[in-house]
């Protein structure tokens, strides 16, 4: 398999992206890289290019470009060389840690929508801290701010597969984030959403959640309209920051006892920390693309480059692509016939 | 100042409703109570009625009833007697624990709406923990499903004032929740809305925040439609609780020593959790109705009872209502003459 990575883009690039690449070519040998960006500052952090192939390019897009217009004029740009590579079948995925409306923006106009689909969506996956699952799914976080109905039932079949194919979830639970768990609540979008889920016979739908059962595993897959999911994935972020600074304020200001208490409680807080560090899970996913997309933070460092490569990885190497092509294919195709 | 209280509403009910109507009773001599309901059951409760009337009534609203059925058909219910005190002037504000469909639909129904606001919203205080500011409000946090660009500049104006003249703050920040800072971010509610709210100069108007940054006390008011500020407010609810859970779960389960780093931060997490306790602040206001209608949890303890009523003291005190009555009632008079 053969991964297209934006080796210029994020904060830490392109050495973060490289020490990553090179931690994930070390363990995974069947994985052959793209590394496209400034090749004397890749080289610099390369320290065996066995599977590591450098394409030289000069152009980058930068975090304050506006999305749309650098995916037009820069032509050259490592992410859009990058996305170019898999639009013509010379790689299978796109990994970038760059801007993210530029990525979404490429993924869209250069590597194409898979067919059938109306938009993709951003699919991440969180940790659960509860249910006796260990993470959820969540989707659409942010790549639409305005969502139909259907589109949230497709996001609902792209978030089963992934569950079930990448996670190994068997018949993966799927709820429809809400203000209420009652069939009746909701607003018009979930309110119809939910009426589309329903009958959705390629996923478990298990109803409505809400916001405050999530990071308690109530389903695999959490099913939202890009506005919201983008409001809930902020929250989580920055209500567990803000617990976290917190937590080390109650340990360093409140004298000797709580800094003892602090000092002994180290390590199992560190542990803390890991657990909302969703990194591990690797990054955001657009979804409903013809290959693979995969974004992380800007601020992205090498651990976090190299499970998202694994993630990538994962993706490839199960069925999920292939067959989540063939159902939409095929539900878009009778479309087409019932309309002739 | 008289308050109408339904005590029969909400799982420690009348329990926790009349101790704190009595704790509050005692140090405020200036309101009157009035407590509806099941008289001998309240009078259990009751160690002093020096300011406080017992209204019996036999019917109850349970919070598993439908909404505005109930509102309609239980018409001795301890809610709605208490919502048409205020409705016939008898009392200033109307405080309830119960049903939170139904005690939206009697603050509609009943109580009526301000002249000039189309849709009351939910407002509530939550605590900052950063940016200088120990507190902001949030509005609408689930009065309404779908919101419109000029309801949410109504609960902007709305919000700013209570900061104002209930919290205290001179020229409230008023931010809209929003998936980007840039002026040009967001889905369509949010770009009209930003529209209006930059023409409003009722308000200090400091343009978009994210999520991320609520807790941080990045504004004082943060104005949202009732959908997204419902999934904010339980997204944060759930994520601090979960946060508690490890961190109990940190000092439990990782030996001695982190059992013993436990108990000595023992003090300082307690003061931790005061922080995320934000009945201090009060309940949730249906705010835009001719009168104070405030809410609190269901599982609400005397403690918070009692920090409502001041809330309630506080916007009764204050000129808030007199204020938004004038100038919500000009605003509509100046838009009947436009149209004739």
């Amino acid at each position: 398999m053969k991964i297209a990575v934006d080796a210029m883009g994020g904060d830490n690039a392109p050495k973060a992206i490289v020490e990553g690449v090179v931690l994930a070519a070390q363990e995974f040998k069947d994985i052959e890289f793209q590394l496209y960006g400034k090749e004397s500052a890749i080289r610099e952090h390369l320290i065996d290019e066995t599977n590591i192939t450098i394409i030289h390019t000069d152009e980058k897009i930068m975090s304050e470009d506006d999305p749309v217009r650098a995916v037009r004029r820069k032509k050259d740009a490592s992410m859009i060389l990058a996305a170019k590579a898999v639009k013509e079948g010379k790689a299978d995925a796109l990994f970038s840690a760059g801007n993210t409306g530029a990525l979404l923006a490429a993924g869209l106009l250069i590597v194409g929508r898979m067919k059938g689909i109306d938009r993709p969506g951003l699919l991440v996956t969180l940790p659960a801290l509860g249910g006796g699952v260990n993470a959820f799914n969540m989707m659409d976080v942010g790549a639409n701010a305005d969502s139909k109905p259907e589109n949230l039932n497709q996001f609902a079949t792209l978030g089963s597969y992934y569950a079930q194919f990448v996670r190994g979830i068997q018949k993966p639970r799927v709820g429809l984030l809400n203000n209420g768990t009652e069939e009746n609540k909701g607003n018009e979008l979930t309110k119809q959403a939910y009426a589309l889920l329903k009958e959705n016979h390629e996923i478990n739908f298990i109803g409505n959640v809400e916001a405050r059962e999530l990071l308690n595993g109530v389903a695999d897959v959490v099913v939202t309209d890009g506005f919201t999911g983008n409001a809930v994935l902020k929250t989580v972020e920055g209500t567990a920051l803000s617990m976290m600074k917190l937590v080390k304020k109650a340990t360093m200001e409140n004298g000797t006892k709580a800094k003892l208490g602090g000092l002994l409680l180290k390590d199992s807080l560190t542990g803390l920390k890991d657990v909302l560090d969703y990194s591990k899970h690797g990054g955001g996913v657009l979804f409903g693309l013809k290959a693979p997309v995969v974004k992380t933070h800007g601020s992205t460092e090498k651990e976090a480059v190299y499970f998202t490569i694994k993630q990538i990885r994962e993706m490839l190497a199960s069925n999920v692509m292939r067959d989540l092509v063939n159902y939409f294919e095929t539900k878009a195709d009778s479309k087409e016939e019932e309309t002739k």
